[in-house]
């Protein structure tokens, strides 16, 4: 007699098993647009129309965008799509909060094979929402075409709330060098899936503990983005997402400031933790920690005389000179991401 | 003795042999952003950065993405990289134009093959560099990553001057329907490039001489950017950019709005010629003015009272109802583009 809960039943059925182009760009576009949640902002026009509309109170707008790439941003078979989603938005959402702003909107492109499944594609819509959510932004617009993989475009919008923009080229010497999150989680994740260990490391409760959180990390990082307007009205000097490794986003830093970078790795958050993963693996930590991407934790150099917020750990110092240095090394950019090499 | 001439003569031989891999992922990054103007206005933020900061004078910013792939939205072998990067900008700066709001900004993912000259990636940066220029946005961002085939993923951002956007929802029966623009040129031009045809239309300067008039405007579109503001002052009740073809978009109005609109195709500028176009390859013109896309005219509907602006054709009206009719027969959506289908 239920005839509500058998048709959902069947509806979940149905979604299960179509594919992307049995449901067609239209159905397509109307699922997806029914998992979107109504804008918490009623002056948002969101999706629908030919543009979007976002109210950007400060009278500028912080604008990001990214590309990610199936089989070299993410991978189908280590990552579930909830995950590839709250990748994606993680990541440019980042990139705003870098910049001291408050995430306002994203807009996402998804370029898909016809053979895909509709229900993997709903699930990174899923994933783009809950990290939208966590970060107060609204989805208000996408695109969908056909491919023949799976390629995601996003484009993130902040809000400065009046704030100058914390660029890269603000460090001074003297200044100290703080993170917020921690650096290396995610390249130590890849390096368990990598060795095939992430199952051993989820059932295992012991030493393998934080081997399974690592994973969890290089799945789904989840940045804070409070703490970038955060370190800008603490007076941050420069900031930057930590996306392709420390030394070489820090390397990014020194040159637009003119100013050498020394980061002491005994200061590192998680430093025993991914010690022990590393001699798991029989390899060191430091790489992970110094040349692995994709932790999105935010890195800025604050005046001697304006330390650095809660939540944010200082790692290291800024003086005249340049490069990047850890412990009194100097570090190349190895190991840093070049897209076409 | 001219070293610098010397210099730059094998800069030019170097840029037009060596691949995207072999100058990697920073030098092709450096490469594109020689090529970027400077922004007309002083307080945008461009590249370089997390992300740019770019004017919101109205305190709301218009925002809309877009998605090409190669093979399907354009192919290397029709088009030139420049008239491909114009394509990619104006299609987006349609969709801003298309809600009252002039365009600001651009910003632009590129998923190259390793293997692809750079000197071809220049040139789709110097396309879009061009229709920005005429469309008075700048580039402020972008991304750049390998893949198997090219994907360009655009946004674009407008700012809407203090006026309320125009959505596709605001027709109203008595309304009268007009463009900007024309509509069937695209795909007439798209036609004579799949007939072989092309070549001969651009060598003949008699009757083909619209043929390679409407080859250039499948190429490369032309759209009125300021024409959608201009509707906007002057009334306009609902506004949308011709992409997928004039009945399916207009489609859309007539939903959003719950009204019917009439298309009278004796009005449409270009009939004549799109005719004897027509007329060569043997078969109609009107499935070309009502289901081809990719022209990006304006259509817009305005109150009886409110006439559209100059520059602007009427072909039509607005009743209630619904639907799209042509001629007074109803027209269904064949012809437009389901990206999966």
């Amino acid at each position: 007699m239920d005839w509500a809960g058998g048709w959902t039943v069947l509806a979940d059925r149905v979604e299960a098993v179509i594919t992307v182009a049995e449901l067609g760009e239209f159905g397509l576009i109307a699922a997806v647009h029914a998992l979107l949640p109504r804008p918490a902002d009623a002056r948002v026009l969101g999706v629908g129309d030919d543009a979007a509309v976002i109210p950007a109170a400060d009278g500028r707008v912080v604008a990001t965008t990214d590309l990610l790439i199936e089989g070299r941003h993410f991978r189908r078979d280590w990552s579930g799509p909830a995950d590839i989603g709250v990748k994606a938005a993680a990541q440019n959402l980042a990139d705003v909060a870098a910049m001291g702003a408050a995430p306002t909107a994203l807009l996402v492109g998804m370029a898909l094979p016809g053979t895909l499944p509709a229900a993997w594609v709903l699930d990174v819509v899923r994933g783009l929402v809950a990290e939208c959510q966590r970060a107060g932004a609204a989805i208000v617009g996408g695109d969908v075409t056909s491919a023949d993989s799976v390629m995601l475009a996003i484009t993130a919008l902040g809000d400065l709330g009046g704030r100058a923009p914390v660029t890269r080229g603000g460090a001074l010497p003297g200044d100290v060098l703080a993170i917020s999150g921690a650096v290396g989680r995610s390249a130590a994740g890849l390096a368990l899936l990598s060795a095939g260990l992430a199952d051993r490391a989820v059932r295992d409760p012991g030493q393998a503990a934080p081997a399974a959180e690592f994973v969890a990390a290089h799945r789904r990082p989840q940045p804070d983005y409070p703490a970038g307007p955060l370190a800008a009205r603490a007076g941050a000097t420069a900031m930057i997402d930590i996306s392709d490794g420390l030394v070489q986003d820090l390397g990014h830093v020194a040159a637009a400031s003119g100013v050498r970078i020394d980061v002491d790795t005994g200061s590192l958050p998680d430093r025993d933790r991914l010690a022990g993963v590393a001699a798991l693996l029989g390899v060191g930590w430091p790489d992970w920690a110094l040349a692995g991407g994709e932790d999105h934790a935010l890195a800025a150099t604050f005046r001697p005389g304006s330390p650095p917020p809660a939540g944010w750990t200082v790692i290291g110092t800024v003086s005249e000179g340049a490069g990047v240095w850890a412990d009194s090394r100097r570090w190349d950019r190895r190991g840093g991401w070049d897209h076409f090499r």
